[in-house]
């Protein structure tokens, strides 16, 4: 992520990885702020046995796209709403890649961070089928939930 | 892709894919239109031994994440600007799903479908070494091309 | 509606539905979560006999077109602003509809899901006299409580 | 429609409900260049027999919205691009109606407007069996034509 | 205005009135709700002796663009920010009119309507020569507290 | 006007005022590349015995706001799409005034440059009735010739 | 910066020239409100030995337009989120600026008005090796204060 | 410049560089493509002589954002409309820099190439009071060519 204070947001792809218990690490390091750790990591993560990149940031996010440049790992985007203009810039800024480049983007904010630990963990599934099993399972989980999100409301109108 | 008429955009997709040998399928189905085939691809991908979909799509562009809905495998969404309104109703349908179920959302037109293909080639490239070398490859001879173009442009200057 | 915490909005299409004594039903099911349950709904709904689809979601929001996707009846949607970009991603997610399947939307939010009721009322009223007295008194009403508000108003300045 | 130079666009909605042989009327008329006979149009339609009206207009898009003020019939409003923003004004103008005052409103342009002939035909079907087998007819015509389209590119690949 | 709870922010354009001892007159009307009402109060401002309509509304703000419709009278329109797209609706609604009939755009809000209500001064100062003597008494007071302010801000440096 | 290369829209306004009988001068001044000039037409123009301001300009659309802030007189400010940014920086430039100096936008472009004519007109006409009877004329006239465009569309369908 | 209301923003830029010991003035001068006052300020600046402006103003934001067309010297334009459009009209009104009249524009907000100060000593700093230096170990602090944030946030997890 | 494509855009910061007899170099250098090429210029750029950076570039334009995090030199940035969402994507992506690095944005496109010159001529004429005098002259210049096309627009009116 870009800044600590982007966590609560980011806290959310982290929660997901935890479920799914896929070994992961967390840095702070900003494109802008402290590029030659930014590429380090992206550089150095195929040989550290790192398989996907999430990477999160705010206003003219380009914390992924730098990432993207230096590494051939996928780099999932999380574009964060951190400035007055509701996260149009940080969407902008991490989904319109020129080509060559790739990022995959997810929504702004909680719910692409979320998505981003899932996308990861889809990736990862692909050699991993027992990770494939849970993600099923996690797919069936939540249809049951909506299941019972209606039952609830039903019952009490 | 949800329309035939998205070919001409999807095609930098499949560039990709053929330069990579990767064996690939091409669909025209409708979320809309087509309902029953678009989830019955979707849903059927994994049998099939596919590990990454990608969905082209205008206008409100609920491809992608309709086939997201019906499958745990990766799934990539391309905006096209077929709309008025220059592609940002297809990037932010593709974009903004909700939490639980990802698309990985690339820039709106054949950059972004360059993309997708390049992004299916690092998923692959996980799991297979020489595709993760012929990427590098790809990468460097990226960085070749624009030293051969900023030599020409200065040359000529 | 595609998430139970899209009830405090889409209790102003029920207050209208139950204001005009027409009968309904209440569903939380969404297109990517529970997409299975979602066409269910709108393949089976022409068979249980209602007539019209009143469908609200927030951020890509693809409720509405997937049920309209399912069903020959008149689908009304109704876009929540539920991320950060103010409901913009679920309006044009809901309104550009591709040729051939119209979602007919109404504006982001409270106002929307209220007009959501009150069309669906213009359209059994086609059909039903006394409803369709019912409407014009409501007109008429809506008209007089104008009146109130302005005499109101002048008179206290 | 607003203008005589919205034809083009509204013409779509024209060949749906000749398609559907619907019997219907077409009238230039402006909100506000000519309000009179827009507002007479509206108020004088239910006891014409006409059962839904569709409003195209571009800029500011008021005539969906005067029309509807003025009818307790279904309005179905079509914004059309003919100004430099895109048809953004077009949509917001017909789509953000205040509560009390429904517009059914379709995406931007010859989508939109053929849209409008189907969802006026999917509200005169729900009182005339006939027309409702013709639009599942329609429907089904339209997963062929998709799945045609499917097999002509596959093949030409 | 077009609804009482527009009140708050018109207040402004009354300030301005008041201060320069300006005769005005102050309705609630809906061009949706209350159309006829709308219209009889511009068709007939003429007559009465008004010079200058000011309309404030919201969401689809078609309330000045409906005035302007009915009357040779100048006509300003105040977007006011209702919904939740931030005012762009209103604006857009109320400023993008077609050719033929002018509405006075002012920004969004609390700005617009006060300077509506100076617009207003400025267009009946061109037959009063007593007004144009105060509003450039009130101009140069607006720069003498510019002046103010600056001094006090650097006072307290 | 802030460029020459503004005229062709300009020209719109123009024709109103030939139409009218209205004495008037056109200015090229751009706000920013001749500012003195600019605000010495401004500053100059009540003396000069002109009653209305016109002003076109593109891009950070500053013409009208400079010349508002050098006078008492009513400034009619006209966007104009030069840009790629579709008409919407001028609009935003013209339209979001801070309190105290209104400027009254027309919308983008060509209809906007119309109705800034008409407005300036509407304006002249309250001290002047010969003018008001011209514009009322004008009004019929445009009724009646979406009328011939009404029937004339019907006569060929 | 246009109004003593916008201070909390340029305190940011203050804050920033105290940091690096740069000698600086602050005005409130509004580019419309005291119009003579701000290109006073921007056609004396070189005369009084100002070698950078930077201004910040909100809504269709002219301050920093006006001044760089009474100067040669650099000026840095930031954008101010203070009317309900979230700081898209200043920023498109700073940015925009047509050929001829350069303005360095920064974010929207607190973001920007910090930047401003930033861009100001890199300028100064052209000229001046100890701020150079200066500038370099800001950088390089930055860079630190990310590893900070980054083991902190490692360690709390 | 980012690409080849962006050079008809880029020459227009060329030709004021040429016309004030700046000495400058010309780089093809893309943030993603070839980014050790891209930081290594900007890295090297002060030990070279170099005093300012003009960095263009369209899409999700990270490039000037990109050379900043590698300089204390000023870079300026200009967003290029080369994508379908005409320059907005590039315009956010280059002037929403997060607190710590400016870029000085200028206009999307030509207009801001031209006035990306200009701006560095402005730095560099910070200490060089030849380069001041012509670009006193050249603001006079500007004028002057303003009035020529005032004359001769007035002429042939």
């Amino acid at each position: 992520m870009g800044s600590d204070s982007d966590f609560p947001v980011m806290a959310e792809s982290i929660g997901i990885l935890k479920k799914f218990d896929i070994p992961f690490e967390v840095f702070v390091a900003s494109a802008h702020r402290s590029p030659a750790k930014t590429t380090g990591i992206a550089a150095g993560a195929r040989e550290k046995g790192i398989h996907v990149l999430i990477a999160g940031a705010g206003h003219a996010a380009h914390l992924a796209g730098v990432m993207a440049a230096h590494t051939c790992l996928p780099v999932i985007g999380v574009p964060i709403d951190s400035s007055s203009l509701n996260g149009f810039d940080a969407l902008l800024s991490t989904v319109q890649m020129p080509p060559g480049v790739p990022v995959a983007t997810m929504a702004v904010g909680k719910s692409g961070a979320r998505n981003a630990g899932i996308l990861a963990v889809q990736i990862l599934a692909l050699a991993n089928s027992e990770l494939e099993a849970k993600l099923q399972a996690f797919k069936n989980e939540m249809a049951l939930d909506v299941d019972r999100k209606d039952k609830k409301l039903r019952e009490h109108q």
